[in-house]
């Protein structure tokens, strides 16, 4: 079932460590086949080094698992929910990379202070608000994924492919599962250029001439980067 | 004697080198069977390189050499008090790995800053008081044990499992050599976290409800990560 | 056509790889030939991994492609408008790495504060100014080169041999591309080693003798560095 | 001639390397056979990747070629003159290692205030004194030696074998080039933890009896580290 797409989360899965986003089992990719509803999502704290394609879990939209022996991660629940609110969105993935990380303690958006941050995302990468006790005490996986919805209740997902859970972490989603890693990989980088920079200079200035024009030169119908 | 326990505490010593928390012989691990009270512990002062597991010297609760030809850790003393004041821990990890190493010289407790610290320390990971003249000029590494135990008077040791000895650096423990050498990883990536966030965001909040929620999502009775 | 310098401008865009000044597609290489007036430059958003010396496109100083089946990197204007306004270098190097664009989105010259920086840039590296509605909505990529050609005016090139984009990052030239890489090597480590150096003493003072000293030692008709 | 110190020199420069100290040409390690009064040191400007041992280079203490085709290291007379100064150093290292560079760029001594320094370096490391117009532009390289040595007046270089040469970088030293390498990777460990540590704590205290014990544990007469 779905086996295809139970490669692709896998290898994203391993994309992840391979840019260094991740060590021991501290993050997830899971991807959507929006034809049937059924998300592929990676196994409970099982280890990249043991793990197999065949080791991903297939959940529908309610998260119970339809395919797979081992537990789907933990942080399926958060996922679904993007999935159910975010139609455009193909793939998820979720990480405690360093700098992103150290934002989302910090409780502060990453700012949008260049065009490395301006070619893939449009605004500020936000940070939710505080999770209430009835958020955290009831069904605190799914209530993290509504968290992120009511955030981006004025906010297009698609042009701002990323969020920082406060006090936890990052997570990044695009088109598919290849995407939403590259996305995560982005946001861990201009993280970690953000905190540099304003180190350098706590007073600085973005020219906001520069977000459309980075942004439209790699999205929509007038994009002309690459091939 | 004790084979079996060498060679998990020879593989943890050289899980520190791959994670990137010891150069040269600036680390060590030990284990403790508890069925004999007898503790494996790396030679001192032995290069990583050339190390092997029958190297490992096995030394009594008093700190005396039951077997090995090779003189034992010098922070052995240190060692063997922990084992004697924590029952319940198997492995113990001592590094100067590098942020944790610059918050013990900074003298302050790491604090509880987000879910990745949760999930693995409930509390602040506490910083000893300066040692005495009557310490340092005495039974110096015994003392540093003791110093530590003092600090952890009101801490349990299993629910925070680590340490930092102000100027000086990182104590990790935990059920066995790895599981040690696991909480030493993670000790260091939250203490960098946590330099980053606070240099971002020197007023950053915590959200309480989520130490709860994310070391008892790990750890006690209702723990349901992993398989 | 060109074959040679088409092997050069290939191995100099991994060597990008190799010095972790890049991630993804986000930099580029190019060489010209001052004899034909022809430029070998990386074609646009073609993965690292996939490229091949073949995939490098010639074109000419108006920027049209006289030679290659792919388009030519996004930023070939901005390239071909420093070979028209610096008749002496012949190699350019467009990077997003991480200090060197830190400093860029700070908007501050890196100033010259060791003898690392003055064996390779006489001045400080200087940013831009902001660029106005016309040049961000005109022309974008060759007005990026007027602005970075105008912020020259009273600098030698050659003598400074790279300059930070506000908002953007760095670019680097040399005598060649592997010079021009070379120099955007130097770029990052003294943007990294300044952003350190301020953070531990922001009243530090230069002695402008070094400057002299060791950009002529290197550099101009007394140097005496090397073979 | 010398043929084993050359092989020594030679390892102990690859050394650099591999603890990323160096990049490009930018270190070099000399060593001294005190028997005859020659040095071996590092050729100037020829990359790590092409270097063999036999391209070392044998001058007499006044800097003059013994042995060699190739040019020494411009640096020569610095190390000379510290050989020359401090009789019981066998091997000289230079660097431009990004926090020690970072410390000599900042203009401050790197303070002592962890056991990690303290095992290694009884005093905070110095730097230099500002260099005056006729040592830079006299015989420059062997005034940075003198102006090392001054600094030195009422240390010992056995006891802090190492210093920050203002806005330049670090010179280290040890009984050989392997002991003088070590010292250097040190050097730069300290650097950067003390740097962070500031960060975290711009008030943070040493407690100076944990430096005598130290130092000592590892030095003198009653060392008891290693086997």
């Amino acid at each position: 079932m779905l086996e295809e797409l139970k490669e692709k989360v896998f290898h994203a899965n391993l994309e992840l460590v391979k840019h260094g986003l991740v060590i021991f089992t501290w993050g997830n990719v899971s991807a959507i086949d929006r034809a049937t509803g059924l998300v592929v999502i990676k196994p409970s704290g099982v280890s990249y080094e043991k793990m197999k394609a065949k080791d991903m879990v297939v959940v529908d939209l309610d998260g119970n698992v339809v395919e797979g022996t081992l537990k789907p991660s933990s942080d399926t629940p958060t996922h679904v929910i993007l999935y159910k609110a975010f139609p455009e969105i193909g793939g998820v993935v979720h990480t405690h990379s360093t700098y992103a990380t150290a934002w989302a303690q910090a409780g502060c958006d990453i700012p949008n202070i260049g065009t490395t941050h301006a070619d893939y995302f449009h605004d500020a990468i936000p940070c939710t608000a505080d999770m209430t006790v009835q958020e955290v005490e009831g069904d605190y996986e799914l209530e993290t994924g509504n968290v992120i919805v009511k955030r981006f209740e004025k906010l297009n997902p698609m042009h701002t492919p990323g969020v920082l859970v406060k006090n936890h972490g990052p997570f990044a989603w695009g088109k598919d599962a290849g995407d939403a890693v590259h996305n995560a990989v982005v946001m861990e980088q201009v993280a970690k250029m953000a905190s540099i920079a304003y180190t350098i200079n706590p007073n600085l200035t973005m020219n906001p001439l520069l977000i459309e024009k980075h942004f439209n030169r790699k999205h929509g119908p007038n994009a002309y980067y690459g091939q």
